[in-house]
Order: C-alpha cells, then sequence, then structure tokens
C-alpha cells in the first residue's frame, strides 16, 4: 500500500495578470528585503531556476532570461555596428550588461541603477547574469536616479541608450516621462537608437501603459517603432521594447551580414526574428495608431 | 469604518504548466459533462468570458480566440487563394469554420468533430465561435473519428485539411499518428496545403510532442513549416502550427496582393504578421532540426 505524506508545507508565488487570473510559481524563499526603493525577493522554483521579484513582478529568471536580453542588446548592434559608447539605464541584474560586452566596438558601458541592493542579491543569487559585474573592464557601475543622471550628463554622448526599468511604478516611473526621454535625445549622438521597455499590449494595466510610453517617443524622436518577442515569466507570455532613434530604422537599416560575419551565438535572437519582431498584430498596431 | 465581507465562495480554475508552475482563473461553472470522450467544462471569467475546457486544458476563450481561429486560417488562404475544398477536422467550438465561410471561393467545407457534446455546448454557451453552424449551406458537419474518416475518404479531395485538434491524449491522439498524415497527403490535391495544431516549445510536455508532429510531417510532405502566435490562455503564451504542403511554400508562395484584394478585416493575421509567423527563435530552431 502507497504511503501519503500526512503534511506539507507549500509556498506558492503568485503574480496577476488582471485581478481575476494569475500565474502561480512553486517556489523555495531565498531572499526577502526592503530596499530604499522598492521591495526585492529571490526565489527558487525547479522549473524557472532562480527568480528576481521586484514589488510583486517577476523581472527575471534563469530559465527565461536570455529572450529578454538578447532581444535587448542584438536588435540595435544589428542596427548599427559601430556601436562603441552604451549607457545602460537599470538593469540591475546584469543580464543587458552581460550581451553588450560580447561587442568587442564597445569602448565604454555606464551602467546607473538606482538600486545597489539588487545589485548585491543578484551578485549572490544569479550569477548567470551578475557575472558581468566582476572583471569588466569597460563597465562603469554607478548607483544613481537614471532620470538624474541623463540630466546632468553634460555633453557626454552616447550611440545606445537601453533603458531596462521595471514597470512605470516605482523607481520605474521617472523612466516613462517625456522629460527623460527628452534628455536621453539630448545625449545621444546622431548614430544614436534608444531602447526601452515597453510593457505589453494584452492586459488591460500594461496596454495603458505601453501606449502612453510610444506617444511620448513618438513625438520626441524622428524614429519610433516597437518590437515583440515570446517571455513565457512575464504577462501574456508576449513583451515589448521599444525602438527609437534619430536617423536608422531598425528594418531598412538592418545589417544582417554585418551582424552574422561577428559568429555571435544566441538562443532567441536570429536575423529573420529581428525583422519579424516588428511585425505587429492589428490590434496592437491600432492601440500605437490611436494615440 | 469599513464593512468587509465575511464569507465568500471563490471558484479558482488552474491550469498546470509544470508540475511548480499554474496559470489560475476565478471563474463561474456553467456547465461539466463527461462525454464519451472526454471531460468538458464550459466556465466564465470576467477576464477571458466564456472558456471551454477539455480534459483540463483550455481550448477556447471568448477573449482571444480571434488569435487562434485567425491564424489557423488566413496563413494558408494567402497561400493559396484559390481553396475550393476545405476540410476540418475536430474545431468543434465552430471559430475555425467561422474563419474559412468567410471566403466566397470556397464551395464545400466538411467538417469532422468527433464529439457532438463539444459543438452542443458551445452552440449554447460560446455563439461568439459556433453562430456557423446555423445557416451556412457550405458546411457538411458529422459526427465521427476524424481518422477513420480520412482513411476512408475514397476518393474525395481537398485543398485544405485543417486539422484543429487537442492534444494528443484522448480523442485527439490519432490526430499525431503517421498513418493519419499519410491519409491527408492522400486525400489532398496537388494544390493541397494540411494546418495542424502543433503544439509549443517552452515547456517540457509540449516540446516533445512538438518535436514528434514535425518529425512525421516532414517525412510525408515535401514542404513541412512551423509558424508561430502569441495566444496569452495557451501555455507560455505562444502556439504553434503546422504548414505541410506538397507544393507551396508558405513564405515564397505568399500572395500578399491577392489576399489584401479581398479586404477581409482581422484582428491579429495581416501580412506582415504572415511571414514573421514563420520566423523562429533559435532555441525553437534547434528543437524542429534535431528530429
Amino acid at each position: 500500500m502507497e504511503e501519503h505524506r500526512r503534511e506539507t508545507f507549500e509556498v506558492l508565488y503568485s503574480e496577476y495578470r488582471e485581478d481575476d487570473a494569475k500565474m502561480s510559481y512553486r517556489v523555495e524563499v531565498l531572499h526577502v528585503e526592503d530596499t530604499p526603493f522598492q521591495k526585492l525577493m529571490m526565489v527558487k522554483s525547479e522549473t524557472y531556476g532562480t527568480m528576481m521579484i521586484l514589488d510583486g513582478f517577476v523581472q527575471v529568471t534563469e530559465k527565461d532570461e536570455f529572450i529578454y536580453h538578447e532581444m535587448i542588446c542584438h536588435v540595435p548592434f544589428s542596427v548599427n555596428p559601430n556601436i562603441k559608447r552604451v549607457l545602460i539605464i537599470g538593469g540591475g541584474d546584469g543580464g543587458t550588461a552581460r550581451e553588450v560586452a560580447r561587442y568587442g566596438t564597445v569602448e565604454s558601458i555606464d551602467m546607473v541603477e538606482i538600486d545597489e541592493a539588487v545589485v548585491k542579491a543578484c551578485k549572490k543569487y544569479i550569477p548567470q547574469t551578475a557575472a558581468v559585474f566582476s572583471g569588466e573592464p569597460r563597465l562603469n557601475l554607478r548607483f544613481e536616479d537614471g532620470l538624474a543622471f541623463a540630466r546632468n550628463a553634460g555633453d557626454k554622448s552616447y550611440d545606445l541608450i537601453i533603458v531596462d526599468s521595471t514597470d512605470p511604478e516605482g523607481p520605474g516611473e521617472s523612466l516613462f516621462t517625456a522629460e527623460f526621454y527628452r534628455d536621453c535625445h539630448r545625449i545621444l549622438s546622431d548614430e544614436g537608437i534608444l531602447i526601452n521597455q515597453h510593457e505589453s499590449a494584452f492586459y488591460s494595466e500594461e496596454r495603458v501603459q505601453m501606449k502612453e510610453a510610444h506617444k511620448k517617443l513618438r513625438e520626441i524622436f524622428g524614429i519610433a517603432k516597437v518590437y515583440g518577442f515570446n517571455i513565457p515569466s512575464y504577462a501574456s507570455g508576449y513583451w515589448y521594447f521599444g525602438f527609437a532613434s534619430k536617423n536608422y530604422d531598425p528594418v531598412e537599416d538592418h545589417k544582417q551580414a554585418e551582424w552574422e560575419k561577428l559568429g555571435l551565438s544566441t538562443k532567441y535572437y536570429n536575423s529573420e526574428i529581428h525583422e519579424a519582431s516588428f511585425a505587429l498584430p492589428n490590434y496592437v498596431k491600432e492601440i500605437l495608431e490611436s494615440v
């Protein structure tokens, strides 16, 4: 006869998509901290590996972070293969810097993360993304408000700014303002590209945020597009980045052959995915065109 | 002082992605039935509207069924705009037939659904998809095993076969066999296209099923491709259909202008999405190429 266990403790982490729909993960809690900026949790799931949760939203999981970080980085580098000076705002887990650091053309990576606790926790719990913080001489990491940094950047000039932020609530809020986007525009070179976390189109809250971000970027940049990717740990399984620039169109100026010559190995991104990611379903186009 | 309700009944429907990860919906249960073939449930969610669940998996929701049904139908019609004879295997909710019936070129739609209970329940609870069962004179609906129908189809010839099945467990299992695909190949015209429900790539179980299906189709058809779409109510938010044919390549033979001339209004599908949906991430390519 089979024996049944009579007692168990099961910790479920649940993330709400809407008030009546949620995704839940059985986890072990590794770390809980109220930082000066947000509530930080590190949990471990069998399926997803270590997951970082900020203010109740999964930011990074070991299993699918490669999708997010490849798409935030290789798209702009395939449009301008001569990027030298990079600014990353946010991105405290290190995944974005890790991908950027793969390019030999890059001379400097300024990284401005508001919350030192995030970097500390990622170094301890997610070396898969955070290992870049040790021994990458081009990386200048500072703990500072991204909005203030961009405002006070003086005559700094970047070829690529990546805004790898949380949602526009809490510390990420100022990184979705027109004021911030204007400062980014000012400190971008003529060849410059801005990539930003652009929310999602299916559920009600993210849809509004996506629309708002697009409206502002379109007013400030000559070219403002949106591209998507399938990331299972994010709401609806599909998330978007914005691609804004003064002169480059991400599809017309896609330099496929030059990028492929670099021979970088990737698990999600490839040249067909690059162009495909800018094709948007009609209901998403309508959301963006209605601004 | 605010009054709090002391009692509540909350019904949560949960669908497991893996043993330790699940998606849950707060629902009202409308209908539960053990049919001769499967367990059928109709539930209502505020966010997703009415949802049909078969053997524990969401098949259709009012909110996002348009994505599935547009992608299963408009892709083949944009490759061959002269489709006349259509066979639908499964698809008891009616959504696939509804989209096929929008084409004036179509002369007959044979539909073979094994489970009459599904059609009955959808007529009652999801008229959004099932209204096609009333008053579409080209539709010949029969309740029969799809495998047996294809085997005994004699000299019938179809320009398009759509296999709109459940997963390869329960009544959908025979619709993932090489025997069934060979029968489909036999009753397809030289211009014929086979579209089938092709599972998904991220979670372990669907990944194996996707690989198996592709292996068989590639052995039997000259052309066997896979295309994807973002559907939030399905595991990982991304699902795939197979496109198999004797002569048509879905991208090289894409007849964009002809399809656009029809002026069909769609909420997900468009010509850019058509081509983009065949671009696969590297990790998905690897799964398919490893067969």
